[in-house]
């Protein structure tokens, strides 16, 4: 098994990775405290909610199961969740544990946040874009049909218990998807976990458990040394996170969320992050080309889906949190493994990627 | 100007208690940052949060109104405030100005610890309840049709400004609903200043400036004490700040917050509390009696309001958040100024206590 501490000011929890991890008591009993209820989506039910709420025993007074999918990270199906604690009289001392991909970690960890103004949580992400993503960084939240994560909060986990067995199960599409957040990672902080992916990313899309295992440790690891700098996302560290993010948020939000996978919008938003690197002249077009080629070979989308124009794109991003005083903020790249924090990209340069992508 | 300082680990602020103080633009200035939302509700939007706006100038972007009263302190009135910041495009810069009573402290608080995942707030608190309870602790949050307060967080506002003239605008009844409180503070933890508000009630009641002054004072540093001792509720030393609370939460939970004020339910919650604590041979049935005394003159509502059963208010009361694993936990008093958490409370006392103030 592998551990890896992620030691924040406000909390410091472990992320255990290893397979058949979710199916032994004795984890469950570190974490999961006197009182426990899981939370889920359906197609992840069956196959590893349930057999972990067997585990619990009698300290699990229930399963919740969220609508499957992005268009269910609202409030109002929070509120449904509120609702199944307080019918089941739950207290203070109720731990919720997520059991599943991104929304319902994110969902979980916002209810968790919020529920009598804050219980006890445990993380066990199901898909590869939760093992690597929501797994560290205590972000948590659900998304308005004007912004994406538009109402959330920082929340952090009591533990991440990460069972690559988990993919085995996970569609093909949504493997790839979680990639882009992996090769994510060493294109904004590790030229050499890059240069591993080139060599390896045939063994990770087959499953090769070293390579996965070794995969979610290596970008769990740089996600945790970003935030541990950064808790707050005050400092602009933790904004480099974000690389490839403001492309993808204007292209789900467009979308309402219901189209793409998110890792694909983060996949097509890398590549323009890294066209737009070469047009400031902080990349070299190589560079460039090889990020875009990982990504092609990871059979990730390249291109802005169909019929999205400039202005619309434009006036999201506009939006974006990262901005600051009406200012424009975007992460681009001054090499492989190195990216940085700007708000001097002029609009013509931003509106030549956009055309190059695709949009009208 | 009276000023007190609380200090908190995760943040310190000002308490500011002066006549005029909200139409100084110069105190705006220092804590309205460069980009601020006077979130509001009808019955003070003309005489309060306008002027405010005013004195704020070019940083007010707006003003929101929430609808007047606690059965609008929903997640759905919530949603509400985040649409109007979104679509104003208001990023994580905006500092949100609370002026009004206790629901539109505690929603806009709520609404500042989530959107975007937290920005700074302001409390401008203009109702008596609010200024000496909502002023300190960081608690905010909203309601659910199963409970009070359900969802919310902890957080901390950059300042609160108190302007004892804006009391003179409250309708008596509120006034005299807010006293519950500065009573409860001399009742759980300060006998002297519990026998100064009975040579000083009149004083109070009829807005004399410098008494009315030093009663929120008082209450404010009682109440800053308390919490600096315990942010987050997690010894027991916080609980005790919700002397009458239980009875009350029970009370407005079964009357769908719409007919006594809070501060009436909490006034009913300590006669009852008092009564219980001379039950368990706590307090002298003579102090019990000062303390219904006081609260009689006050004008606020010593026994149940009609048609409430002991089964239903012993359901409600079963589902409060001070309870721990099942067991009932209630504030109780051991001598005015004096107060203790106990979950060694006997059914039969609890009943008797509920068959006097008028439960059937």
């Amino acid at each position: 098994m592998r551990e890896l501490q992620v030691g924040l000011k406000e909390a410091s929890y472990p992320i255990l990775i290893g397979e058949g991890l979710l199916q032994e008591p004795s984890r469950w009993a570190d974490y999961a405290g006197s009182l426990a209820v899981v939370v889920t989506q359906p197609s992840v039910e069956q196959a590893y909610a349930r057999p972990i709420a067997e585990c619990l025993g009698d300290v699990c007074r229930g399963v919740y199961v969220f609508p499957d999918g992005e268009t269910h990270k609202t409030l109002d199906d929070l509120e449904g969740l509120y609702r199944y604690l307080l019918e089941q009289r739950l207290g203070r001392d109720v731990t919720l544990i997520a059991v599943g991909g991104g929304v319902v970690g994110d969902m979980t960890g916002f209810a968790a946040a919020t529920y009598m103004r804050g219980v006890r949580f445990v993380q066990a992400p199901t898909t590869l874009l939760a093992q690597v993503d929501a797994s560290v960084g205590g972000k948590t939240g659900v998304n308005h049909t004007l912004g994406k994560n538009m109402s959330g909060a920082f929340w952090q986990p009591q533990a991440v218990l990460i069972d690559p067995l988990t993919l085995s199960t996970l569609p093909e599409r949504e493997l790839r998807a979680g990639l882009a957040e992996v090769i994510k990672y060493g294109l904004l902080g590790d030229a050499d976990f890059f240069a591993w992916l080139e060599e390896n990313l045939d063994a990770v899309l087959a499953l090769d458990p070293d390579a996965v295992a070794q995969a979610i440790e290596t970008s769990c690891a740089c996600k945790a040394r970003i935030v541990e700098a950064d808790e707050r996302e005050s400092s602009g560290q933790r904004a480099l996170l974000n690389l490839g993010h403001t492309f993808a948020h204007a292209i789900e939000t467009e979308q309402g969320y219901a189209q793409w996978h998110h890792g694909e919008a983060v996949a097509c938003g890398m590549v323009m992050a890294a066209d737009l690197s070469v047009r400031m002249k902080w990349l070299t077009a190589e560079q460039s080309e090889r990020a875009r080629r990982l990504i092609e070979r990871a059979e990730l989308p390249v291109n802005l889906p169909e019929d999205l124009t400039v202005a619309r794109l434009c006036e999201h991003m506009q939006h974006d949190k990262k901005n600051i005083g009406g200012r424009q903020r975007f992460v681009l790249m001054r090499a492989i493994g190195q990216a940085e924090l700007t708000d001097q990209v002029e609009p013509e340069l931003l509106q030549a990627t956009l055309r190059l992508a695709g949009a009208r």
